[in-house]
């Protein structure tokens, strides 16, 4: 599915853009790369910071939420109290002829596309007898994946990839996400740890501590930036099924009976934290689980869905856990999870709403959703078409290019001069190479938002140009105003 | 060993005070904590998040260094090209009575005062013969344990603790420090990976892509901070030695012959860096690794060590590790890392300049060398013991706490109205409960560079008090001046 207002923009384009200019590289490329794991390159890594130091102020610079920063690994007895250990599982089958195993849903979206027409065919002979198009056939087919019953049915249809065999394979088997690894010298089951497959119950288990700690009183909410870690076997989509991710978390602790209220409350921010980041309202919508699909602790759960180049895909997560995580937590360690109200001198386990946010996604998604191709004018009276990353100025990655016009007369003097002035306070670019709309173009396609030149009139009355990303235009400026003039404009 | 210059500060204390006002707590603490891994709370996340900013913009706001975030997960083969999975071990024996297995040095570091002050009469009947201080005791025998081969004669020594036989120890094998995990759903060996056991192999191996996206030329450095994690046995030292630590690593790619210089400058660098953010020169000194001593990758090294209160530690390694990286992930990968230089036509592997600190260390050492108890004078012309963290007030986790003096005659609502004015730029704390004497030592003990307080004179003149911590002077200045003094007051 293509994006609303611009049609060309494939997920290949921005990987191959993403590499070439330095925002992502494939992880450990030089050896192959290692499926699910991706690096943030120079300007990538200042995007995702960008991103997720607004995220950190929007939550942290308040009066009613505290930050923390637990560990990646956790008693393993969190995993038991949160449900992962017995539910974040997927469905495997081994072949008894050949003993390979596969997931099952990897097993069958592998198939061939003729294979899957078959499928269906034999499943509803009546809904796929005509021809139909190659990508009905495969959405239709992805939704039986979604299946448990329509899968395990499938399964017996198909022939094992290995052996050739058909029908060997046994019954599906849960196979659960997390990564494991062994704490101490022996790799027995006792000195199991997990990476944690998500970043919320390492705020849940330092609830009574951030709260002592802070003297908060409900509500109030903890927030959490971190990596995660899901043993996906189908990873897919560039940045957003991977087997590494970041999260932003922010665990909000409310009275029973207020979390309806909240619950409403943070979706508004939400959505408007990404809004006020530059994302149009039309590249965003809102999913709500049906109640019939909700997860075991949730009351009410919405999704902030994106447009991807490769269609809608969630971005975050705003949830009403209940008092599930706190109780569990609280049966599981035998430590006391309630809150005590003074003013009411009731005691209770707190309702939690959780947003969670995913740091890689969101990041994704300002990258593809920032990306334009669009009619510039050239030098010559001509028009090029320019590709651009229209970047909110607060997330771009560089905040200001340098250019002397050409390399003589001592612009370049000047041009350095003024660097060295805007340095210290914002990432800045220096660049003399080349034809100055090349320079330009250079600019635009990493979204930068401001472009200062240096030209002959520089040299009569030291002012210089300060182009603009997004309209192109130009004004003339003191030079020695650039650094007030750039600060000003972040600002806003 | 104490600090210089103030005799009382334990680490007991220090580790006390970070829990209860929430620096750091125990990882999963409700389940008996996770030995080797810690939980940053509220105050101590920003403490954190400052020391990291500083270092990043220290390093990245300057034209010739790169940042970058690459996976904690990498591709197995880097860690046979780095040396780790043949190199990066410790011994252990097993018991061939009962199985069990120890390491070395935890099996002797964990016997008795006595059982330690016995072997060390047998080894040495001379040195030891007499009455020592337990402390000598200790000390000596620590030493030993640095030395495989008179380890190995203690082992031979000594009992097993589980099943109580002498002399059943096996000869040492070699114990992977590598946190293994698997990959895929099946366990077999093909699909290990391990979480990275530091971070500078993600530079290196994005070497030639950072080096093209960012057209950067030698010499030029790349950095990163992230996470790294090593199974240590034996854990020490609140947040010394741990499992799950932060690293701030940059590596300098430079021409080789020009090396030497370039050590000297980022040895210079580095220093400068920890005494601009507070660190007195007493609490820092270097140590050279003797030329017998050094890891098989370097040229020269040396480590920046700080007096903690256990004694001194290594919080960064600045070390010269020539081409060693590069080359053999060429050798390994198949892919050159040779450099073309434009200038001379020339075409060689660069030499590295490594700085490598750790962010947890670092911030152990800002918190317990920012820890002082001193007299302070009381309301009532007496003294008293006051605690004070004396961060750079760019480090401090709360920059301004905000005081009415009493909660009556509308000091609240001028009080709140500053804090509101404060809290979009920095992280403020309101605080109107108890006696203002109590409030600013709470604001002390956590080390807020600055109390604004509201009092009567407030409501006649709109002025307020500012207190700055150290020197505890107080200065009155126009309430709406606030915002601009604390800002002003950061920036140097």
């Amino acid at each position: 599915m293509a994006h609303p207002s611009k049609a060309d923009v494939t997920l290949d384009k921005i990987v191959s853009l993403a590499k070439r200019r330095g925002f992502v590289f494939q992880s450990s490329e030089i050896y192959g790369g290692l499926n699910g794991c991706w690096d943030y390159g120079p300007l990538g890594v200042e995007l995702l910071r960008n991103v997720k130091d607004e995220w950190w102020k929007s939550m942290t610079l308040r009066d009613n939420i505290e930050g923390v920063d637990a560990s990646i690994l956790m008693h393993p007895r969190v995993w038991e109290a949160s449900g992962h250990v017995e539910n974040f599982t997927d469905p495997m089958v081994d072949c008894r002829q050949c003993k390979a195993r596969y997931r099952i849903d990897v097993l069958l979206d592998e198939l061939s596309l003729k294979k899957k027409k078959e499928l269906l065919r034999e499943l509803d002979p009546e809904k796929f007898a005509g021809q139909q198009k190659d990508e009905y056939i495969e959405q239709e087919f992805s939704k039986l994946l979604d299946s448990d019953q329509q899968s395990a049915k499938m399964v017996s249809m198909v022939a094992c990839p290995a052996c050739g065999n058909k029908g060997t394979f046994t019954e599906a088997r849960r196979f659960n996400l997390m990564f494991k690894a062994f704490v101490g010298p022996v790799e027995d089951s006792s000195a199991v740890v997990y990476l944690r497959p998500e970043t919320a119950q390492g705020i849940f288990v330092n609830f009574q501590n951030v709260m002592a700690a802070s003297r908060q009183k409900l509500p109030f909410g903890i927030a959490q930036i971190g990596k995660a870690f899901r043993n996906e076997i189908n990873t897919k989509n560039f940045l957003f099924r991977t087997r590494e991710f970041e999260q932003m978390e922010m665990q909000f602790f409310v009275k029973p009976g207020s979390d309806d209220e909240w619950f409403e409350y943070w979706r508004g921010e939400r959505m408007k934290w990404y809004v006020n980041l530059g994302m149009k309202p039309e590249q965003l919508r809102w999913h709500q689980h049906p109640k019939e699909k909700l997860a075991h602790y949730a009351k009410d759960a919405y999704d902030i869905e994106f447009l991807f180049p490769f269609g809608w895909g969630e971005i975050e997560g705003v949830h009403n856990r209940t008092n599930f995580d706190l109780s569990r937590h609280e049966e599981y360690s035998g430590k006391s999870m309630k809150y005590f109200d003074e003013e009411t001198k009731e005691k209770y386990t707190p309702y939690v709403i959780e947003t969670s946010s995913g740091a890689s996604r969101s990041f994704m998604a300002f990258l593809t959703g920032s990306y334009f191709e669009e009619e510039a004018p050239t030098a010559d009276g001509k028009t090029e078409t320019r590709a651009v990353m229209k970047f909110q100025p607060r997330l771009a990655p560089i905040k200001v290019a340098v250019l002397p016009l050409v390399n003589r007369d001592g612009m370049q003097e000047i041009a350095h001069k003024i660097e060295d002035d805007l340095r210290g306070q914002f990432r800045v670019f220096y660049d003399d190479s080349g034809a100055v709309g090349r320079r330009y173009r250079r600019q635009d396609e990493v979204g930068t938002p401001y472009c200062v030149t240096v030209d002959s009139q520089t040299l009569q009355d030291q002012t210089v140009t300060v182009r603009e990303r997004d309209s192109m235009q130009q004004e003339r400026i003191a030079s020695a105003q650039v650094p007030g003039y750039v600060a000003d404009k972040l600002r806003r």
